[in-house]
């Protein structure tokens, strides 16, 4: 306080006067570096005339470990302001004249002139500006092991990813362009190649494969995203989806029965859940199963137009067997929602009777699904037909289950269908990757303006921060979605089976961030590649559409978010209840802690480079903006209830704020998995390159979120524009390693097939 | 600065400690709301037990006008653990506990804990908190009327926009998922249509129309964005770009020959323009016409593969002539970019000699356009295929200008094709004007999770807050694009000619953020739809898909902002510059006003409803944002040059900046036009209504660049936190109303076709 009251003092001096409208203007452009500022001090130095006092005034406002204080700043402007309006109008010429006319005469004129001028130029202010357009050599490429990488970012399903990537570098697994029909047949080819490959059969460990878990399985939908998401989509749907509701819900003695038939793609199937009323409300679906204690059958029946099963992926066209999930009601007692296996058409394609079909019809991407619809009127089928490892009618008819309450037994029926998120996260970042390699490959061949002498694309600034951000974030979620899949098959190791509710939890929130950023990644790829990127050929426009409704599979991303959202408060809730509230009182102090420790003065305005990229840094901001939120939530919701609002109402109206915590959890956490990771790699270029490359991602994460943490105090307006310099500075060193870091993605040419990944000469679209 | 300290020192009285950490937890959090603080004050006045000092501390510490700083914030923190640190562990329990422990015994315990209690309740802390999902009911629509707002909205060109609607009401001017010869062949169809209807005819006003200016013409293009975008650009192609060029470049003799047939199509065409090594740099493109004095003619050759010209829309297939620019070189000379009418095909649609056509191919979207590639192999055309207004050969066969300067002649060429970039504007905002009438229809319709009791989607907060403010941003376009048109139409109307570099650089900035919208507002859209807006049928996948594009069109938008940019900072130069560096100290001294006026601590914390609203203040704040990147800019830019960088690497690395400070331009203007609408509206509901809409705009933009007015200290985080609230407010103010205001658009059923924009219970699929 004493020092801040003194600079202000110092504005008093007479021989500071000349100098307030150059400060003024330096420090109110959030431009000057800590050499820019050292170079003034340096010039006033060499000023002889000036009297100790106004040196040390000077050097007090010039020191760049203290940037004014808002109040500062405004003192500053209102002395430049009461000054000058002492002045007549013809003295107020540019800015060295007014200074010059601020010094009242102190005898040094030339002197200060001469200063004043020497200084202007230093801060760059006024005299107009000029017109730009061109590039900027960068250094050379850092020296790391891209084998090693690639062999990093594998992990432990190289042998897996190798035959996929045999599998892809078919030079006719490719398409775009066709018509629908066309489309869905190549994509019933490949798929049928997959299955001759037994790329289906490990699906199933223990029943078809020697696998030791759903590793290998998760590994090739993964990669399988290299290339074509129809395939990718038709792969999962039967193997993992229709097949995966045989392995988890069936009795050992139904597995044996179908999951050989379903790897070799014998039986084609789908998977009958979603409804067009019940899109996200698997609960409350309306499709009914019907116990016939007689004949001992199901009846399976659709009852209104809201019931009709939508958006089933095979349904319109190649599936002949559907898991249809349905309330098993039985002696006029429902049971909840229970998978049952249906034909719906036989070996000829000719709809099985009472089962009716739609084609959902064209949409904006993956034209190769055919996704249709379903009504079942009256339709029966054996007992058997009920995937029966959870509940089955006992021989005297009557419904059986070891799990007593119909609602933990929904959600242990349908937390084993886990792996599905894990797959569409870990695909979606796969075609983040596609979209990355794309375009920057792209980038670091093409010279704008066609002139070959030039610098390329990726040396634009604008460039690098378009795709260079998009790369790190990508290889973050790549390190946290590689363990979430060794946390899915550790789970389903032992017993072939998932129990994890945190899990669960996890998977949503990884899902979310990693799909949300694919859809954003493809399309700031292709707007890089301008009207390349606008070309089918250079698939870039297809990976648009087709990504985008990986954030509606397997839990629309809004949803999952509020579920996420659900289990932290209940977690917050539980933390205060466990011990009679006494942690309240922990919980204010640790706040407190962060406050005093990560909120003061100090701390906001740190601005050196090694603190900047520090990821403990980042990971404290991270888990600073998650706590805030979860307790802001908290608190917001039990003041609307206190208030006696209806829950629904108050958490309605509470939920941006949910959504903002829940995604900010999942930010936390590939952040901290991806910091797990990094710490155990062994090969020091290898981890200081993915340090860099961790910073730039950690950066660009607060700054995404700069107003919260300006206006939480968690960071000041220097401290962000010191962000912004140290974001644009990593932008610069991993430029010239862009190429290399999108090589270890291994995605194969055929792939990449876009003629613009190439820039091949001979191709007449470039 | 006395009223702060006094707070602080409130700190130590005993009687307030029990208050301390609600008091810290009520402020932390953003949610207060005058009215809990009043209430919070209403209760400490029902506390008898309070000794005056106290109760005056309580209530300094909850008035609402003064919220506390974050240095009071950090003395209230330090306050809490300095006072809980002295507590044994089992005295910390809930809030109300710690509170209570805090009081130190000053003999009122259980009125202390009660009066906690209360107020715990009010603030709504701690004690966990529940789970979600459901409605709220929303107000009648206000009163106002939709016919007279849509006949504001189609301002004076309404009997034009009559004459499109009827002919987007035709039930097959409507197409999705065709193959791409099938689509082009239907597309082309409906222009012959619209050219049989004197739509094409209206493009030349004097020549082949009675229409006074290019009013009409921009008005039918922008209006026939309701329907195909396809035909929109080939539209555009044809009787804009194509035949445009004819009108603005040729000779009156010319124009008679070439235009009539242009206007009925018999002269079907395609503007060559672009070439792949020249995307945005037209004054260096490469292809050459040399003069042939001898046979008075000129021969178009392509000398290499970077002067292809590509992405030529209707030089596929479609177009029998083009107007090919080319450098004009004559004995030797050249004189700069040149536009000659070149045929390129006979009427059978056979190549001519020497003229070799490619298909861009498969694309994104806009698949019924026929873009192509064009190279010419020494094609001789006669003289008078130059268009040949400002510039021609004369009888001795010498090149002759009345523009002697070739920059300006080349400049005054291209200045005269701005009606492009209006155009292209224009058709943005219509584009966002479909895109939200099929989302709004369908969230007022649609009930979640098929109950049909429930509410619509429409009524839930995160789906107003996607659709409404993209919604007010479209009026405020929609305004300011119309005053655009009139000052186009205007320009052109005495000398069927323009020439304003003013009009140029508004075309320019307000083409970015309206295209930037639109593609912006499809996706939101298509995303608000969930699943049914990822199907074809209803229109939002296309919509996207073609839009993107609109953003490269007509100049690339950041090339544009990059113009933009640079005709700001050209006049920033001449500003200081004309009077001698005079204006430097009004400059300076203006600044200083602002940050007075608007930066003090008053105007950064005012949070009044009516201020909020005031687009006097969104004005305000949008030009000191611009005013702060500009004088930014420009020292940025000096500064580096000073340096002694060189120009081009100056530029590059400010880059960003400019983009932002042409950005922010764009943004005032749009405002101010629609500012400038607003105040002329007589119908008192309709200017309340549109004031609201204005409103919920103005604070979007605020909003979203928040982190620069918190960092800048224009507002603070109390004021931020309540423009956010006031943004809410104006949502659930304008849901009601949000149908209405999509009607208003005019849009036919026929264009909104999208089943869902319907929900007709008969169509399967919703």
């Amino acid at each position: 306080m004493t020092d801040k009251s003194s600079r202000t003092t110092l504005l008093e001096d007479p021989q500071l006067r000349p100098f307030l409208p150059l400060l003024w203007v330096a420090w109110s452009d959030g431009d000057m570096e800590e050499d820019d500022l050292a170079a003034l001090c340096a010039r006033v130095e060499a000023m002889p005339w000036l009297r100790p006092a106004a040196r040390i005034a000077l050097a007090a406002w010039l020191d760049p470990s203290a940037p004014p204080s808002a109040e500062e700043r405004a003192a500053l402007i209102d002395a430049v302001e009461r000054v000058s309006a002492t002045l007549s109008p013809e003295r107020r010429r540019d800015l060295v004249e007014l200074g010059a006319s601020l010094a009242e005469a102190t005898g040094a004129d030339d002197d200060v002139k001469r200063a004043l001028a020497e200084l202007e130029e230093r801060v760059g202010v006024t005299r107009g500006a000029p017109m730009p357009v061109a590039e900027r050599a960068g250094p050379d490429a850092p020296a790391f092991d891209v084998r090693a990488l690639q062999a990093l970012l594998d992990g432990d399903q190289s042998a897996v990813r190798e035959e996929v990537r045999r599998f892809l570098a078919q030079p006719d697994v490719r398409a775009y362009g066709l018509p629908v029909d066309e489309y869905r047949i190549k994509v019933a080819g490949w798929l049928a190649e997959l299955a001759k490959r037994g790329f289906g059969a490990r699906a199933y460990p223990g029943v078809t494969s020697e696998e030791p878990d759903l590793g290998a399985f998760v590994a090739t939908f993964e990669s399988l995203a290299m290339g074509d998401l129809s395939l990718v989509v038709r792969y999962g749907v039967q193997f993992g989806l229709f097949g995966g509701s045989v392995y988890f819900l069936a009795t050992d003695a139904q597995r044996r029965e179908h999951l050989p038939k379903i790897a070799t793609l014998e039986t084609p199937g789908c998977f009958a859940m979603s409804e067009v009323g019940h899109g996200s409300d698997v609960a409350n679906l309306e499709t009914v199963a019907t116990w016939q204690p007689d004949t001992r059958t199901f009846v399976i029946h659709t009852p209104g137009e809201s019931a009709r099963k939508d958006w089933i992926g095979g349904a319109a066209k190649h599936a002949r067997t559907a898991t249809v999930f349905a309330q098993l009601e039985a002696h006029g007692e429902r049971h909840g929602v229970h998978a049952f296996l249906v034909p719906i058409r036989d070996a000829n394609g000719a709809m099985c009777e009472g089962v009716r079909a739609g084609d959902t019809g064209h949409k904006m991407g993956l034209n190769g699904v055919d996704n249709g619809r379903l009504w079942f009127d009256n339709v029966a089928v054996p007992e058997s037909a009920l995937l029966a490892r959870f509940a089955r009618m006992d021989d005297v008819g009557r419904y059986e289950s070891e799990i007593a309450n119909p609602s933990r037994r929904f959600f242990t029926m349908l937390g084993t269908l886990v792996g599905g998120r894990v797959s569409v996260a870990a695909a979606g970042v796969t075609a983040s990757k596609v979209a990355l390699a794309i375009a920057v490959r792209y980038a670091t061949a093409r010279r704008p303006f066609g002139a070959s002498d030039g610098l390329p694309l990726m040396s634009y600034p604008t460039h690098g921060r378009r795709l260079l951000p998009r790369l790190a974030t990508t290889y973050v979620h790549s390190f946290a979605i590689d363990r979430l899949r060794r946390v899915f098959a550790e789970a389903t190791r032992a017993t072939g089976d998932v129990d994890t509710r945190e899990l669960e939890a996890q998977a949503a929130a990884l899902k979310v961030i990693a799909t949300a950023h694919a859809v954003d990644t493809a399309r700031a790829c292709r707007e890089a590649c301008g009207g390349q990127g606008y070309l089918s050929v250079n698939r870039l426009p297809d990976l648009c559409a087709d990504i985008e409704v990986f954030t509606t599979f397997e839990g629309d991303n809004t949803v999952l978010l509020q579920l996420v959202a659900k289990s932290l408060l209940a977690g917050f809730k539980r933390r205060f209840e466990g011990t009679g509230f006494a942690a309240v009182a922990r919980h204010l102090a640790e706040r407190a802690k962060v406050a005093v420790l990560e909120k003061n003065v100090v701390a906001a305005r740190r601005t050196a480079p090694e603190h900047l990229r520090d990821r403990a840094f980042h990971l404290a901001a991270l888990r600073y903006r998650e706590e805030q939120l979860l307790s802001t939530s908290a608190a917001r919701l039990r003041k609307r209830l206190a208030a006696k609002k209806p829950m629904e109402e108050a958490a309605l109206e509470v939920q941006e704020h949910m959504v903002a915590l829940a995604r900010a959890h999942a930010e936390r956490l590939a952040l901290e998995w991806f910091d797990d990771a990094v710490a155990t790699i062994e090969d020091d270029a290898l981890r200081a390159l993915l340090d860099e490359v961790g910073a730039l991602h950690g950066i660009g994460a607060l700054r995404a979120d700069a107003g919260f943490y300006l206006s939480e105090g968690y960071f000041d307006a220097t401290k962000e524009s010191a962000l912004r310099k140290e974001s644009d500075r990593l932008i610069r060193e991993l430029v010239p390693a862009a190429r290399e870091l999108v090589d270890a993605f291994g995605i194969p040419d055929a792939c990449l097939a876009a003629p613009i990944a190439f820039m091949d000469p001979a191709h007449p679209t470039w």
